[in-house]
């Protein structure tokens, strides 16, 4: 039998050939450049069966290749065996990237527009072209480019809608918002802002949906100008008989936002420079190369401003109530945690094992019952022994590894919840460890405390404190291969920006009330992962000759266990941290616990 | 009595009458953007009085303003007392700088585009351009404008050159430096490379000069082609009846390198392109604006790449022979700063005090006997109290301050030699210290060392370790306005690019061969100064599976005074660094002492 997959993709150059284009690329994103895209735009999985979060394919007669990058190298060797299709990998030495692949291989490359940046485009164009005269070189925009082949694609989703109620559960009134997002363009002398990304859009508009997992977003296009707000989804979610959609929608028209659908976008933005010339913001990160063409080939009168959206930073600083609701939900969040990771001690050692996904499940199930719970934030990481050496391995549910009374267990998970966005990874031994996964458990939870403890002068950005959380590992020639910290919204999504602690140079400083992840690892291949995982809270911390200063706060409420911990690697400072820390979480976390269980933790907090 | 410099700025006044200038904006710098300018471009000072290493002046009808920096801001204040020049800050939160405040002052601003970047001239045009219409502003350059006013203004200086003997002090023949330079000349496709930067200079042709104080270069440009090397300076110096001058010259001949006027540098450029259209490579930070204007309107053929110039990179990155003998020339300099330092301690118990310049002057002293050295890489910082608080205190000949029995003593030195250059600051408590005096001596220790111990792999910039020097102090809320590190030269300037050590984002890796300082400090106004500075080599540390290690190996060689230091804010491995470094200092130091002065470096160096 032919693979599927293998199948699809002779249809696809079939199409090639017809149409003279000699290459394809397809992208894993959707038309608002999201993390996480619905199923509609998981194109790459359609086409080659790869189900990683980063992957890209370009197609050409005699190749088919899949760009990602080490995160998901064993991954895709499994998943595109069979296919034809060839692993290329990113982010290694002497790496080549799509454009300069395709330089000498095609001139005439076909894209879907939708679900392409145009700064990827403009990429792809310098690399075919690099090698091609001017006139012989060319992009073709196709949108839905493989709708012809994808029979059964699924629709642009149409999930309910909720609106937030700020006065229960944080936040500020979205007619604020839109007017702080009004002030702004006044200042900037700009028309309309046109939001593109969809945590940027319900969180100006305060609404959220269900449209793709882990990430509770409405797929939409917003305009906002002085006169109006313009809300382009699908229309059939406010057709909804479903009752709070039917209030989100009376809500939203009495604040002023116009619901339109999805599709009518385009018609709006050509209308905005139509009677006046009218300037308007896109930010190019999220705008995709089909809207860009289309707003600059057929919107006469419309002027772009390109820059980074302001919602961006007003989103990922937190406000007061928000933080106050955020403290209270890493609490609720991590006794879920605690009665997990006490039912898994329980049941391995009583049955002798207990299987990562049945964990996971277990794991979900204790976070559904707390009140607010709307879904995880991301796919739990639920891995044991070499398998958690995959920092984004990906649990089966059918022949999970089992997890045995020894070694070491490595859950990362989160909740979404009306009060906020968790994110946590614990690092468990399971009974007897190695030295070697005891030092690296020590040395990697070194540089979560050192971060934990930093204090740091205003202005200061996130790549110039990463090193506080590797240096204890590159002081033995250890290291990590992903970011330090991403920043977490707000009933949002667990992975946002413009602030993160990591190696890249962001200029944007750490500003108070942003909630950023502090989680430093170690991964052996074939032997055991470590990572330690926080959520801290930037907060101020007083100001004195020498600067205006800023700190951390721990939000994520969960012990560390210490049965792993090597203590003479732990500096006093940091030995006081640790001990602080579960202390604190046992005070604050067994009162809501049975009693064995808060015995348990009483047991597992004890000062070392 | 008019004060002088008052009067200088009103003759300046009124050739800006007579000529239709709202402004004039003077700079400290030379045509070469040097950081120390010879004598001749030391305008500022000529103008104001202010002697400062950073100050732009900036004189209309009604206003002259001087802006520098907070290390410098006591020292204006005192030195342009009674001149009119008021003092504008920088560097300090909400400052305006130049282009910003002519905005709406001036329209025709006149500069000496000589001794002015490019960009710096851009900035001022954009300046006095947002608030004038594009006709009525306008730049004019005024090549040594200063000189119709400044009667016995000093000539370009032509000191004699001598040229470097690379088999016996280290090196790359200059033969071999001019070949690598037209190899990566053909891979860019440039027909001449145009350098403007004296230490470029000096070390693509291994010659040196003495031109300006403390640097040990040529003022000169050079231009590379294919054809030919044409050097640029003071055709005097060739006249010379010195002998090593005149060696000098026919060695440079005999490798190719024509000598032209320092002057016959505009015919070149502009025969360039005469023949065939050329490409020229320019370097936008040190080429001065008039020079930038001269080839962009008056070289026609010639085109224009500018970069940041290859040499800068490759001067950085030590050979192996220099490296060898740039750690003898370190213990050298340690024993020179040993036998100071014991001298102090003596002098000072028996005499009861030392003036500071004269304990300057003793160190200058020791310096110089040792072979091999040609002068000071800087001006002494001889600082004893509060006047180190001031980390760019230069020590008055004339009543400075006694050094007494008691609080701390901070020199801050450097020397030039055949086989290297040095820089080295030492902070000598001389009897008993407060707590506090103590606590900062120790916190900025911990840095010192926290960087000494680092470990980092390939592909890591200066900035992404600076924070390793200042959290101990930054945990306590504590900072330091300057730099952690700066590269260093070789018999060159003591401070050179690309790489450093500071928190502005420099995306310059720290490459194997690399020489920088490692200079934490912390300075309590009208208190007391501590800086810590050894020189880091940063050198391979070994591959392993998780990357390709670099470490430092610390170059200077002086011991640390322990009797400040607050044991118990030391880790255990900070402790153990410092009780082996002053093992090995003495180790390295003690055979060439005297034997009193071996028996006290035994004493200071003992374990703690």
């Amino acid at each position: 039998m032919e693979n599927i997959y293998a199948g699809r993709i002779a249809a696809l150059r079939q199409m090639m050939n017809r149409n003279g284009w000699d290459a394809v690329v397809v992208t894993g994103s959707d038309p608002h450049a999201s993390e996480y895209p619905a199923s509609r735009w998981k194109q790459v999985e359609w086409l080659t069966g790869f189900t990683g979060e980063a992957g890209d394919v370009v197609v050409t007669a005699d190749h088919a290749g899949l760009w990602t990058d080490s995160r998901y190298f064993i991954q895709a060797e499994t998943q595109l065996a069979g296919t034809g299709v060839e692993l290329h990998k990113t982010r290694v030495p002497g790496a080549v990237l799509i454009p300069e692949w395709l330089a000498g291989r095609a001139s005439v490359v076909a894209v879907d527009g939708l679900c392409q940046s145009c700064h990827s485009i403009n990429d792809i164009r310098t690399g075919i072209c690099s090698a091609a005269p001017e006139s012989g070189c060319s992009i073709v925009n196709v949108p839905d480019l493989l709708e012809r082949l994808w029979k059964d694609r699924p629709a642009v989703p149409s999930t309910p809608v909720t609106t937030l109620d700020v006065e229960c559960f944080g936040g500020i009134p979205r007619t604020d918002k839109i007017s702080w997002l009004r002030k702004w363009m006044m200042i900037k002398e700009i028309d309309g802002v046109f939001l593109t990304s969809l945590d940027e859009i319900a969180w100006l508009l305060n609404v959220r949906g269900n449209d793709i997992e882990y990430n509770p977003l409405v797929v939409s296009y917003l305009l906002v100008t002085q006169d109006y707000v313009k809300w382009f989804a699908k229309k059939s979610v406010f057709g909804s008989t479903d009752p709070d959609t039917t209030d989100s929608y009376s809500e939203l028209k009495a604040d002023g936002v116009e619901v339109e659908d999805y599709d009518a976008v385009y018609f709006a933005l050509s209308s905005l420079g139509s009677d006046s010339k009218a300037t308007l913001f896109v930010d190019y990160t999220t705008l995709n190369y089909h809207l860009y063409s289309y707003i600059h080939e057929s919107c006469f009168g419309v002027k772009v401003e390109a820059g980074t959206s302001p919602v961006i930073l007003e989103k990922a600083v937190k406000t007061d109530s928000e933080i106050e609701f955020l403290r209270q939900t890493y609490v609720e969040d991590g006794i879920a945690v605690e009665r997990f990771l006490y039912w898994l001690e329980q049941e391995v050692r009583e049955r002798g094992g207990v299987s990562e996904w049945e964990a996971s499940e277990r794991l979900t199930a204790f976070r559904a019952e707390i009140p607010g719970y709307r879904g995880n934030s991301f796919e739990n990481i639920s891995a044991y022994g070499p398998d958690a050496a995959l920092p984004h391995y990906s649990t089966p549910e059918h022949g999970s590894a089992m997890i045995r009374p020894r070694g070491i267990y490595l859950v990362d998970s989160g909740g979404q919840y009306l009060t906020g966005t968790t994110d946590i990874t614990r690092t468990v031994p399971m009974g007897d460890c190695t030295p070697l996964e005891k030092e690296d458990y020590t040395l990697v939870l070194k540089g979560m405390i050192a971060l934990s403890m930093a204090v740091f002068p205003r202005g200061t950005a996130g790549c110039q404190l990463d090193v506080l959380a590797r240096n204890a590992l590159w002081r033995t020639k250890r290291n990590f291969g992903h970011g330090t910290g991403h920043g977490i919204g707000y009933w949002l999504c667990v992975h946002e920006g413009p602030q993160d602690i990591r190696q890249n140079f962001n200029s944007q400083p750490l500003l108070p009330g942003m909630v950023t992840s502090n989680e430093p690892g170690l991964y052996r291949a074939g032997c055991h992962g470590i990572r330690h995982e926080n959520i801290v809270l930037c907060r101020e911390a007083g100001k004195n000759d020498f600067g205006d200063w800023l700190e951390f706060e721990t939000l994520t409420c969960c012990h560390i266990e210490t049965s792993a911990v090597l203590k003479e690697l732990l500096t006093p400072d940091e030995l006081a941290w640790l001990n602080a820390y579960n202390e604190s979480v046992y005070r604050r976390i067994s009162p809501s616990l049975p009693s064995s269980e808060a015995m348990w933790l009483r047991e597992k907090t004890q000062a070392i």
